[in-house]
């Protein structure tokens, strides 16, 4: 299972029951939140989404829309009993601000809460599974976007053949990992003949909040599912600009020339009460684009 | 108008849709906040409370069921537009915090948000219809209850009886201000002669978070409305005094020593799903209990 879950889809305003940024990255078993908007606890039990499954927590700037849920959250994980640990990747800052509010507080955590600034670009998080790096965005203030990576899958042995040319179960294995077999009579057994490729390893890319940045395109190559911000309509480039914020139509162009599968679209003014506007001008230049919706999962396939 | 409306009546963790604690006093068309837990500035959305009469908020104590929606709806106050001051009366330690986030944000806001921090019991709000008073509740941490009192109301001119005795209608505010009224002839008219006492004012008390606590039904004597933290029932007298809360048979019991008009209960236990068991154990003890629903505006009234 590879899929995103959002928990808020909207910009800094709260607005028609929709919330500030949130979204759950289920991987391997694991959960990662990304961004942590006010209310956004709540919306985690709205969704029965578990949270003793999450054990990473990403922010990608400290503008509030994306961190003011966050606090609560680690104060609601120690009253419910947490004893593991917490990892928390986020701009510096964002340590002084949680241990400040655990203070006044006279707060111990029942959890050790461990704190991975985000300085430059680079692997953040590496499990036997997945990956996660970060990458900087061009916003009002320091932000970082994050790439979710499935590790690539072993090979899968054709047991038919490989059974044919005599390689033993022991050696199954090492086929997975691609090494090829070389028999008792000297014979090469070449990996390729008993093994197929698995499934192409995906990809998510969280763009944060950003200006139309091409690099971006670059940095998400080729990625399986896009997330990129669409704050306004494409009548509102200058205002985008100004704000440091992006169109539909520019982050379509940001999947289209990354070459990204699919493309996400959320983090919606509050301008704009209906969302259908953004769906058509986003699809017009990359049709396959989907709207954030709160609640809704969406699986990560190519 | 003098009435409280409740946003969010749940104790720390948020459950069952019930929210941390915040409350909206509307008097003399002023509106007071009182704590601001996650999620408030959404719960005055949902209630369609308008936020440019807001002008002052009441913090009672640093945990963050009871303030972790201030930063929020702070900032969208901001992005609103808001240009009229804001009056933050909160402990110490309050200020440093709302200035730190604000600082990483690089947020200024358009507005003047003036804090007062609340260091001992006394007067913190005088205005010509109302007062509000702090005063120091038991609890883990420095906390503070808070008294919205009306002010006296003027008396009532009989007009009819005011004109028999000759009394010229420009001297009617004097009248209403208690003065007698010496004629010519040097007569005197006494007061109560000729008006009529108003209704008397009004106060509601907010109890905030405390443990049993007899002082506090001194300090708020015949107040009009009482709230008073019940935050579980009263089999669990035990627990409520290790953790510094009250029960409803304590919260009642302080409702009848003050010789309160009204309860108000609130700040229910996540523990609890169902409510109703609050309802009959403090009227057991206090008749005129009610408890604190989210959305519910309760009139304060003799």
């Amino acid at each position: 299972m590879f899929a995103v879950t959002i928990l808020g889809n909207n910009s800094a305003l709260p607005a028609y029951d929709r919330h500030p940024t949130a979204q759950v990255v289920t991987i391997d078993d694991q959960l990662l939140l990304i961004d942590c908007g006010e209310g956004t606890q709540m919306q985690l039990s709205r969704y029965k989404i578990k949270r003793g499954k999450l054990n990473h927590i990403f922010i990608s700037h400290l503008h509030g829309d994306h961190y003011f849920g966050l606090i609560g959250l680690i104060t609601s994980m120690g009253l419910l009993g947490r004893e593991q640990p917490l990892h928390l990747y986020a701009p510096t800052g964002m340590e002084s601000i949680i241990r400040l509010q655990l203070e006044v507080a006279l707060t111990t955590l029942p959890y050790e809460l461990i704190f991975h600034p985000l300085t430059r670009e680079e692997l953040i998080l590496d499990t036997p599974k997945f990956s996660v790096e970060c990458f900087a965005t061009r916003h009002r203030i320091p932000c970082w976007g994050f790439i979710v990576r499935e590790k690539k899958l072993p090979r899968k042995v054709d047991r038919e053949k490989a059974i044919a040319h005599e390689i033993p179960a022991a050696y199954f294995q090492a086929l997975k990992q691609g090494y090829d077999y070389t028999r008792k009579d000297g014979q090469v057994i070449y990996n390729d003949q008993v093994t197929i490729p698995n499934t192409p390893p995906r990809s998510y890319a969280f763009c944060a909040d950003t200006v139309y940045d091409e690099r971006l395109a670059e940095i998400t190559r080729n990625v399986t599912l896009l997330y990129h911000e669409a704050t306004y309509l494409k009548d509102l480039e200058e205002r985008a600009a100004a704000r440091f914020h992006s169109t539909t139509v520019q982050a379509a162009t940001i999947a289209l020339k990354a070459n990204a599968h699919r493309l996400l679209l959320g983090h919606f003014s509050s301008k704009y009460e209906e969302l259908h506007d953004y769906l058509t001008e986003a699809t017009a230049i990359f049709p396959k684009t989907q709207l954030a919706i709160e609640g809704v999962t969406f699986i990560v396939r190519n």
